[in-house]
């Protein structure tokens, strides 16, 4: 008989594709949050937060023909009660999904229109990828059952708010509006969309959109390489185009590039290549109609703007669709100079309860990248990145651990972030290094002499360390690295230190 | 052959023992983790944020002779890649676990002793109840490789800081101290613990353990009756005895009542009753040396104090046990007076990260319980319910949009939450109605006359609730509860009237 094994030691990871998140990434991140949502607060908006868990029936990613929910999201399922099988639940993979049951199942007590605000973590059951997380922050606002575009430009002017309320300077970052109307009547003009039968040509019409959803990725001719005969990407493959002419192509091209010096220039170009649309012609006066309301806030073209260039999400959307961008450069990891690019983006979609209720309800929203817009502020030195760790009371006498106590007790009552020294006391130079390890900007020193002097030393960590660094040591002469004061003066002398070093 | 059957309209429904949390419920639980987290930050503690899914076999639930993770955590089986299976995730079921992971996966980064503080929702995958949902938060902080009780003392004294940094007045809660220790000398002198054979009397020892936890629910005499030969139910249940005599019982009884009627007092019973143990002679020490760092960093017992009645978690912990009681009455939901009752507890475990790297760290913690401090709040009328709905701008017509939409820009510059109706504004009604939905303090309002003359109506709300119940109006009557004023007093007039209302 074999031997029972012994329990190998469990593994410390994290799953594939999740990650720990330490400190100022933690803190940086909960401002950021809490900076946004008080913007949304004072937009009308209401904080809504459901649980991490939902019915795969209410998410919606319920395959009937498969035994176990499709890919995507994690899921499993509830134990049996009795002869009923349990129900198969999942993580959320948005903060669409939740609203839509929300809504749903609380309307009778929610207001119309419904503006909440929601963020926190979603899940992708994804393979895991270099900088791309299975667990991911959103932070979403969405106005549901307001049917007019007012709605829109509102979120547009938040947006905005959001960008400068969270250190996006003004001039460095541009909202911009595009509308899934007008591409529609830019469709019926090139004939691949017929009022009159709207199923005619859906095939085209799929390539068509999802050609100009890869604009950012294949460029121009590659678009029009897939709205016409077809394209040959690099490794030789060949995925089908839409078979439109030339002339036809010319048109949603032309959508694309319509953007001119200023807002009235591109709605008259617009309503040129949508002359003869309905729809089309519908679609821009709702961009106008947006770039008026702003301009009467006040967001004129310099924060928000027409453009029709905007493509992603267009395919989803239903009418407007907006996308903030931050326009400024910066070095990418190879030392080259990159735009930073979209941070956020949203619109208008209108199915988002008919699942549940069998009513078309019309939304708009928008997601802003918390995690990308740190990275932004991050790339332009614009995070709080000052040495945040504690003040640091080193312990030279174990038996006089109330003395210390006593000590930080005053520095934090004070406002002071300050700890006593827990570890081994044993080596002094240990205490040191731990200082050194948490960023500590001032050690605290007490000593059996100083305590029968009635003083303590106070050491500027900072200031030491660039002494250390520097050999001359001369321009340091005025400034001392190490004070001693009588023991009442502690707290005045810390300030008066992290003062100094804060200037 | 049967008809395919219409697929049937998804059901708008939280899964089972899930919840929405709406408006002031997100908000004042994300304000009350802002402040904690400060205080957490100024004792030297730092920020941690892990995922919320962990390997099974990281968070230790996985029992190698079943195929499915045991009951308690939400789990699923990833998919296999190729030949090898894919490894089983779950749920966190609290923040203690994914700390010992972090800690054995990151430890030669980190500090020692490390500090960390981490508050996010856990899941546990447990019949729901009344009040008892299977997705809740916790708010923890804990000491990693710490040694000393100075390490507990100083959780003591956060523990305080942050109930009144939330709203607990001083003198309406009391954290109370035990230790573990105490009662493994006061097991030795009953007779139930050989510090030379430590297996012995296991058996005995867990009825022991088991039967002084149980101390809130069946009172001295259940616990008296489990001590010796065993206890019958009010179900007619009987639950096996530890078997000890009333000598030995009165030991263990006589610890649970060691209180008196100050430390010092309580110190000293303490160690007639462990005379004898050296473990527990350890234990009382602990104990007085915990009191002396707290009276020296100014916390008395007025705030902390030294309890053997404290029973709960004493089988778990290893060392010094915490809880934080809420001493005031509320009335429960059948008007009856009670006591609040425990809102947070911790201590000291020494086992945390053995599991994967076979050395002992000693650790100790505390959890604050954020939803049980709300309702305590909320029970003494402490949480701002100020009524903090939007402004609402009602529109009179809809062409005149931009009008409305410049009035709510201005007042959201100025920092006033507000809002422009965007339902449908054919029906003046139903604005109001809204208005009075969403808490409304005041509505504006601009018809074609109003425009005409370049002012705005003033509507305040909250005024004119009062007086529509108030039959009389006669108190009512110097303060009109609607006002002209010009269009480019509109700012001001709502700041006054907003004031006015809170005042």
């Amino acid at each position: 008989m074999a031997k029972p094994k012994k329990t190998p030691r469990p593994k410390a990871e994290t799953p594939k594709g999740f990650r720990d998140y330490f400190g100022a990434e933690v803190t940086h991140r909960a401002e950021m949050l809490r900076k946004i949502a008080a913007v949304y607060h004072r937009y009308g908006f209401d904080a809504l937060e459901s649980s991490a868990v939902e019915t795969v029936e209410a998410l919606g990613k319920f395959l009937p023909d498969v035994d176990r929910p499709n890919e995507g999201v994690f899921a499993w399922q509830e134990d049996a009660e009795g002869e009923k099988p349990g129900d198969w639940l999942a993580l959320r993979y948005d903060l669409t999904a939740p609203l839509a049951r929300v809504y749903a199942q609380h309307r009778n007590d929610l207001p119309t229109p419904y503006r909440r605000y929601a963020m926190g973590p979603v899940w992708r059951n994804e393979k895991p990828g270099p900088g791309r997380f299975r667990q991911f922050y959103q932070c979403d606002a969405d106005t549901v059952g307001a049917p007019s575009v007012a709605a829109d430009a509102e979120i547009c002017a938040m947006l905005a708010d959001c960008l400068e309320e969270v250190g996006i300077e003004r001039g460095d970052y541009i909202v911009r509006v595009n509308n899934r109307k007008v591409l529609n009547g830019v469709m019926e003009v090139a004939g691949v969309l017929d009022p009159a039968a709207p199923e005619k040509f859906a095939h085209e019409r799929g390539i068509v959109l999802r050609a100009i959803d890869k604009l950012d990725r294949l460029g121009s001719d590659g678009v029009r390489a897939l709205l016409g005969e077809g394209r040959k990407d690099d490794s030789g493959d060949f995925t089908d185009g839409a078979g439109l002419s030339d002339a036809q192509a010319d048109v949603v091209m032309g959508f694309m590039e319509a953007k001119r010096a200023d807002g009235t220039a591109t709605v008259a170009r617009l309503r040129e290549l949508v002359a003869g649309s309905q729809t089309g012609a519908r679609g821009v006066d709702e961009l106008e109609l947006i770039a008026d309301l702003l301009a009467a806030g006040g967001y004129g073209p310099d924060r928000i703007e027409i453009d029709p260039s905007v493509v992603r999400g267009l395919g989803y959307y239903t009418g407007p669709v907006f996308e903030a961008e931050l326009t400024f450069d910066i070095q990418d990891e190879k030392g080259r100079t990159r735009n930073f690019g979209s941070v956020a983006g949203g619109g208008r979609y209108d199915d988002l309860v008919k699942r549940f209720t069998g009513q078309e309800v019309p939304a708009t929203g928008v997601s802003i990248g918390v995690d990308r817009l740190l990275a932004a502020l991050a790339a332009k030195g614009r995070l709080d990145t000052r040495a945040e760790g504690p003040v640091v009371v080193t312990v030279m006498d174990k038996a006089r651990m109330a003395d210390y106590q006593a000590m930080v007790a005053e520095l934090r009552q004070a406002g002071i972030r300050a700890e006593v020294y827990l570890g081994n006391p044993k080596n002094f130079g240990n205490q040191l290094k731990y200082a050194d390890r948490r960023g500590s900007p001032v050690a605290v020193i007490e000593g059996g002499d100083e305590k029968a002097a009635g003083v303590v030393q106070i050491k500027d960590l900072i200031l030491g360390a660039k002494m250390a660094e520097n050999a001359t040591l001369e321009e340091w002469k005025g400034r001392p690295s190490q004070h001693e004061v009588p023991r009442d003066q502690l707290v005045a002398k810390v300030r008066e230190i992290l003062e100094l070093q804060g200037a």
